[in-house]
């Protein structure tokens, strides 16, 4: 352990005991927004340019346009250090300290406006290259990595054994009825798509693309008002033909639009037996004059009750789900105990907090079978960011079983460790397809 | 203590102080499904059989089919063995363990496959009859256990001192539609039941013959949607004509007639000083291809602000609640905390879990009046399962009184102790007309 | 510390070493109902008349009337106490312990039938009028409470450096369809109110009056289902006409008036640069057999996404949200998280029970910006309540600092300690537009 890792460390014994293994191992991470081509930062300005930080300082009375694309990187730099001061007490801070202390040797116990000169002196990799991100893997112990690729995405140029390819497909649900997405579909097919079986062709064909590649699932993020229902091609006939030409389309239609495309891509799920991954919560744009990436939030009047037509339709596909308001996790819990098809996903977003990943995690460790448990994923945009989210997550998982199984049932730390491999390794290994044998 | 209450038992000196105090005691049950004509176990598949093994075999993927009907019972405890040990960190598989050790004298720390064989034998009660039920009634400390009863259960043929009739209305409230119903109705008491009047007439029977027979309360359990208001005579005329006739209903008619049934039935209850227990949330078969018996699950968005029209009409009816969905639990505390006819009522299902148990009962111990505290009942279908839940019940109380009374506010653990007597015993006893002059 | 405080201190050195400092501070307190002209209980009477006595006592089966304006102040307060030894495991009850050990030199450690009428002699203050405020003043160390005025307040007769005066303007919302509130209105400002414009400058001269006698805030509670939307003069012609005139007006008319008056007054704070307190939740009413005070409750769907087009809209003015519903916390920590102006507000009502608060607490303290957590207001109606509410909150606090940052994060107890400041504080203080240098 590094003095960082030590600092997550738990007082318990046994909850040491099995962090420190935990620590040790190596990471798999099933869900990120990494970008293969220069997955690790190579400069501060990409590490404070993630929507936690600048969003923090904004909340904290920082002005958006200070980050905004006219701003230096250095000026942006500077502008979320003078906030950070006010940051440190949350679980966000913390990850960047852990990073700064862990990757860029720095040594201060605080970072703000008297040392972010220094910071960003340490954390400039630009002439590292890919070098830098070699680093940050090995560092951080990674195994694999899933990306989120649009559907567009010409999945080359990279490694696809470290950097497993995952489909986005929000855009042909979401945005089906704008005339840039059909554009987009048929330059990335060759496809006409002139009705609703030209579509049907076309997102088969974005499916084989990137099976053929070696993507392992399907992912998206879906409005709390979006409730699946079958296919119905008949009814969108019109309004695929208006969208396809560029014509407005009705708030309805565009409903109708949406259901139809994410019903016939959890077809698709089915046939090329892709888990398909569930984000549901967020609404986009709720705070437009906030900073990039900071401006989504959610409605808390949601159910997973909305989705059980399609957990029942579609029995044979996998779906790990995530949900963004945090009052919502005790449902996800009980969905996932009766279908078998529905997995809990790691914690997402506003719900990615000590306080609540502690509470959910504790109620799947006494409710889910133990094979079902999807423990953790990064959601990072670089490298970085994964080993300071994971150990916080080993952290908690570690006081949990310390708590639940040491203590509660008289375990030893080894039969702990073996469940949490099972959360933070086997599982996931096994429902994305690796490890086929387990 | 046995091995297992001691496995059970917390650390901390106070909580094991109250803990090994509370497991002395006898247990009263205010909830459960036991059949009393067969109230212990004859067989494992008995046990196994119990929805959350096979529901959380299913989710772990063991198919529907073999714990189904046409299975043999051997082969249906051989399926669910398979899949216990992705269980073995459920508190389900707890209880579960405790049975086996505490009933069966097995002395294995795990079930699974290798060792099911000799479980199996272990279970096997069937030549040991009525014998078997006494002794898992003694060895439980039992004291009286609620029945669930059909309306047309002839509540004959036990002791109903330990047994104690409850009158389950589900089917008269949620299927009052359907012919079979009204069949029922008029062979359980004689009456014609032509119109709303005869409808009323034949509840009235019902509720008489069960007060007669030692009925202590009355029961349903009620999905999301379900929003009681006044009984409207006039408005049902037709649906009841209809209904009563076998002729299809209407689905705004078949609401109708359920609101009228309801409100009739509380009637009843504030005629015959009876509780209503309101079981609050499940929707039937929102995954038709589960396992029997748990196929159920729920919709959030629920509120108990659709039942205070009923709290205000009926305040001479006390009103134990459960709700279903774990974060409802807060509000169910304030409604207690405002109606004195309003209780809250165990930890239930999808609830029954420590992590939720926990955090509620912390709230209830701090908001409520401790004359008003329902701790716990089993919701059991057969004995066994009564000791395990209670005794996990009463480690999570004596948890909670150790921190909340004996450290947090320097009580003695006699005085602590004096609370969780009332909270296991005296409450449910007063209320449900046990021990009038208390 | 005294008993009281000791009784209160956290067990965990850290914890306690925070605690013990924090006893020593001043308290300024955000938000209250004191009345500035009797602000401390002559009493016991106007202690135990509280509603959070009454409420639960009737909860716990004293008839309502027995507490109502027809009895005596005596009778009233033997009534609350018969029904005290149920309530002693409530938080409730502990802050009363805490009153009457500390304010009135009772020595016992239950209050109950037996010892009231000692506690009733040593709680009359009666004949030390103004002399008995300053004395609870300097005894709770406190250095500014903040009102609740009505409108028409005349707002004159106190010391508005101690006693500072809020603008409520519940009534000119949530009843500005009734005549009385209109009568008010003009009598308050001698304006004609003729029309909306005459509204608007109506509404314009009380906020002049309440800036130029000191008000430091604006605060409404509002029900569930309202929903914010800009003002509609052209549509609220009709209906504000009828509203003067005394004639009866549409609900849907009064939903218009309700949500056209309400951002009128956010404009008003705006133009006033006066925060805005959002108490958002209660249904009045709901329990209408209640005892005074006691009759309110919620329903728990509701969402403050209904809210993100006033924040949007009123980027200047900061929003103190207080939300009713427990559940509905952790969506509160979002929505701070994220619009600069949204600053979660102490722990209210229903959700300031120590469960929620610490569940609550420790989520901000992780997810928020430090400078933004308006750690807690009192709620009281009398100063007495104050101390023991603070003590609660401060021990919660002092426990949380000491596991998130002293354990968790390496800090020392001084640095937690500037944390707390800031919370209990610095925040307040600079929000509500004091210390404007920090």
């Amino acid at each position: 352990m590094n003095s960082i890792t030590t600092n997550y460390a738990p007082r318990d014994a046994a909850a040491r005991e099995i962090f420190v293994e935990l620590a040790r191992r190596p990471i798999f991470d099933p869900h990120s927004h990494i970008d293969p081509h220069r997955p690790a930062a190579r400069c501060l300005d990409e590490i404070l340019g993630y929507h936690y930080y600048t969003e923090l300082a904004h909340s904290a009375g920082m002005p958006a346009d200070r980050v905004g694309p006219d701003s230096t990187p250095s000026s942006r730099v500077r502008a979320v250090a003078e906030y950070l001061p006010a940051l440190e007490n949350t679980a966000q801070y913390r990850w960047l300290l852990h990073i700064a202390q862990t990757f860029f040797g720095f040594e201060h116990n605080s970072i703000n406006a008297a040392n972010i000169g220094e910071l960003e002196a340490r954390a400039d990799h630009e002439a590292d290259g890919a070098a830098w991100d070699a680093a940050v893997w090995s560092r951080s112990k990674l195994d694999a990595v899933f990306l989120t690729n649009e559907f567009d995405d010409p999945l080359s140029g990279w490694d696809t054994s470290k950097y497993i390819p995952c489909l986005r497909v929000d855009d042909l649900v979401l945005k089906l009825h704008l005339p840039a997405t059909v554009e987009r579909l048929r330059a990335a097919t060759g496809l006409d798509v002139g009705d609703f079986n030209g579509l049907r062709a076309a997102l088969a064909a974005v499916f084989e693309r990137f099976k053929v590649r070696g993507a392992r699932a399907c992912a998206i993020s879906l409005p709390p008002d979006f409730v699946p229902s079958p296919a119905e091609p008949r009814r969108v006939v019109t309004p695929i033909r208006r969208a396809l030409r560029g014509l407005p389309v009705r708030p309805d239609e565009v409903d109708d639009l949406r259901r139809t495309a994410f019903w016939t891509i959890a077809e698709l799920c089915s046939d090329h037996k892709l888990p398909f991954d569930l984000m549901i919560g967020p609404i986009r744009g709720v705070y437009p004059a906030g900073v990039a990436g900071g401006r989504d939030l959610f409605d808390r009047r949601v159910s997973l009750h909305d989705y059980a037509p399609l957990f029942n339709h579609f029995a044979d596909v996998a779906f790990p789900i995530s949900t963004l308001t945090p009052d919502a996790a005790a449902e996800l819990t009980a969905y996932a105990w009766i279908f078998p098809n529905v997995l809990p996903f790691g914690h997402w977003w506003y719900s990615n907090i000590p306080a609540f990943i502690a509470h959910d995690l504790r109620a799947r460790l006494q409710a889910l079978p133990a094979t079902k448990l999807l423990g953790y994923y990064s959601d990072a945009y670089k490298l970085e960011f994964i080993l300071p989210k994971f150990t916080m997550y080993r952290a908690i998982l570690a006081e949990s079983l310390a708590e639940e199984c040491v203590r509660g049932r008289g375990w030893s730390t080894p039969r702990a460790l073996e469940l949490a491999q099972l959360v933070l390794w086997d599982n996931p290994r096994r429902l994305f397809g690796f490890d086929q044998s387990k």
